[in-house]
């Protein structure tokens, strides 16, 4: 590895066309199979923030996770379709050859000062320094690339395939290294809960992501206040049913700013 | 008005090609400005609901609403871009004329039957028929369209501009007339809470939805299970500011079932 930040490395994009970036796979970032979904996501991310195009700031991103990435590098074409006085609308893909491995939306905007409350209030939870790293060693690489620091709904102590009927996780996460938060790490925050499958039901079953949607709450502003603070992490499933289940999650910064929402759709076999 | 259910009428489509078909705007489904969302979204979906090569049924649906559609004709265009063993994913987009519309996202899949959970509960709340309907006229003709019964957060009673300080509203909801529940209904029902901002402000301020995520938990048994049941919406704001504001909701059918799952971000001016 060069002396580069490891996101950083992972986001690196080569222009290759009006709305075609060229990234690639990396070996710091690898999951089960194939990248760690929450940097593809930050990649086609990415691929909008450095568009010489693009109005304003993210407001929404959805990313359906069509096909397994192979390893080594990809296209990404993401396009402004539709641009207003202040708002815009994007598609994204990520392509391996012909194939088409991610496809997405996003819409970015100019945001003014208005009104402001954050309606979902951060829990009350001990400070990060009081939280101590989980034990057990990463089975997968990019695990390696956070912070983790589980206040409840760590992994299972044993797989013993006990429901314990909910699924909730309360976590501090930063990157590791701590790196200063912008829109494209806060998407590969957005991904970092382990599935809700494996906690409520203390069992390792196959399954993957089919979709994550982001919302931005945060602005620049709040991204700088936010530094290379940790962010609290809160997040539950919903519905579990027929091969699929789905989960909401927050994300606030230490001092309790909402920055993102999010929710996921996962496949799971059993 | 035919002898055919409004919401059939709403979503009627002829097919225009391969990957397209042709709708058109309803007085019965009118907003301030432009149609409902909801059935926008409906109709999109049903672009894709009678996609002669649809594999299986909606897991997850998102739509962004990309400049107000005129009253008239438009063309939806439904493509499956991806279809793997069990799974395809699509993108849809409406056009009037050159002009984008609307753009989304779905994925839909065939479904098997696995372990299965709902951990999104029902809140207790009384039974339907002990939840008088609201007294106040509908503002807007497609509110006709349903009968809502708030339990909890209706519309507010005096608009004061007094801050509340939540946004949670619990409402039975079913089309009007009754109708048996479908994909396509549920995805319009998903679009049927008013603004938070309204409820928690207690002040009209000009808005309007930019994004809809719709996730959908029910199977073609719970759609048929529910007919022409009454839904259990549940719906609450997560952060508001700087233009913007979302809100997380589910639904349920009158036996508890969780049927969908859906997020809404949208823009407001004050």
């Amino acid at each position: 590895m060069s002396d580069a930040h490891p996101f950083d490395e992972g986001i690196a994009l080569e222009r290759a066309g009006e709305h075609v970036a060229r990234g690639r796979t990396h070996a710091a970032w690898r999951n089960f199979i194939g990248p760690f979904g929450g940097l593809t996501a930050a990649q086609a991310m990415q691929a909008i923030l450095v568009h010489p195009q693009r109005l304003g700031d993210p407001i929404a991103f959805t990313v359906n996770f069509a096909a397994a990435i192979e390893d080594g590098e990809f296209e990404i074409v993401a396009q402004p379709v539709r641009t207003n006085r202040s708002t815009q609308h994007w598609t994204v893909s990520i392509l391996q050859g012909s194939e088409v491995k991610l496809l997405g939306t996003a819409m970015t905007a100019a945001r003014r000062d208005t009104w402001s409350a954050d309606e979902a209030v951060m829990p009350q939870v001990p400070p990060p320094a009081q939280v101590p790293l989980p034990q057990a060693r990463a089975r997968v690489e990019w695990v390696n690339r956070y912070e983790m620091r589980f206040i409840e709904g760590g992994f299972p102590d044993a797989w013993d395939g006990s429901d314990i009927g909910h699924s909730l996780t309360r976590v501090w996460v930063r990157d590791n290294p701590p790196r200063p938060l912008d829109f494209a790490s806060l998407t590969a925050l957005s991904d970092v809960f382990f599935p809700r499958i494996w906690l409520r039901r203390a069992q390792f079953v196959p399954l993957g992501t089919v979709t994550m949607t982001v919302y931005f709450h945060a602005r620049e502003e709040q991204l700088k206040a936010t530094g290379t603070g940790y962010l609290l992490g809160q997040t539950r499933g919903q519905g579990f049913g027929a091969g699929y289940f789905d989960h909401a999650a927050q994300l606030w910064n230490e001092a309790g700013t909402l920055l993102a929402t999010t929710t996921q759709v996962y496949y799971f076999k059993e």
